[in-house]
């Protein structure tokens, strides 16, 4: 499935029009997932080339667990799926930006995003939000690849 | 700089109040960056922890840049820095979330944003802008560092 074009030079990669995307030394390339209706960004997760064809074919969000290492499709066995309205690449091409809906919540807490907490200069953490969005059992594996 | 607390067991991680930032086995930790008043992502990027501390202290982004060997302040040549609005991180605390006011613009081509391409599912790249919101010479070398 690795089935992407080879990468040209500096600025073929920058300002040309053909996806030539590159994978770490691990063949894997950060993805970062923001809800594509409000801008709040979801979370952040790797791709290996597999997990990005298959997210580019379907439509629907794939990604490589390390962890586990193996493929995962968000939301496979919870049902919050997320739907990709946009897939984006960056300048230089090492980096994914999909642009969702979500189905449920991106968070294996329940949180409709993983980034639910702010940090102050001190180092202390304070929420975001006043509880979870949905009951984190119904979503519990999501963020681990479920 | 590494005055991080250490870290407690998932729960104290992923549901608690302190700061204990994951740096993976180089020392680094992800940083996405985005508008805070638009919501765009703007740029993706890599923090050790001196510039995670520098960041927090100072409210504006520090980065580390990994071809290069060494720390960045955004905007350090160009003028172009990022004034953090809200820092966040997420469940498992190993990945920042800079919500920021940009001056100038992200991208050292001249870019409001790097994501200024999306990819379709036959693998071609579509600019989502018109033309650079500045001049890319102004720019030059902000992504790379400066």
């Amino acid at each position: 499935m690795s089935d992407f074009s080879k990468r040209g030079d500096k600025d073929a990669v920058e300002l040309g029009r053909v996806f030539s995307p590159h994978f770490n030394a691990a063949g894997l390339i950060p993805a970062v997932v923001q809800d594509a209706s409000t801008g709040e960004v979801l979370m952040f997760a790797w791709m290996n080339a597999e997990a990005l064809s298959r997210t580019l074919r379907t439509g629907e969000a794939h990604y490589y667990s390390r962890s586990r290492a193996k493929l995962w499709k968000k939301g496979e066995t919870s049902g919050h799926v997320q739907r990709v309205i946009e897939t984006r690449t960056d300048c230089d091409q090492d980096v994914i930006l999909l642009r969702v809906e979500q189905i449920g919540a991106a968070c294996h807490r329940g949180y409709d995003t993983c980034f639910y907490r702010k940090v102050d200069a001190a180092g202390a953490l304070a929420f975001l939000r006043d509880a979870p969005a949905v009951d984190p059992e119904s979503v519990y594996g999501v963020a681990d690849g479920s």
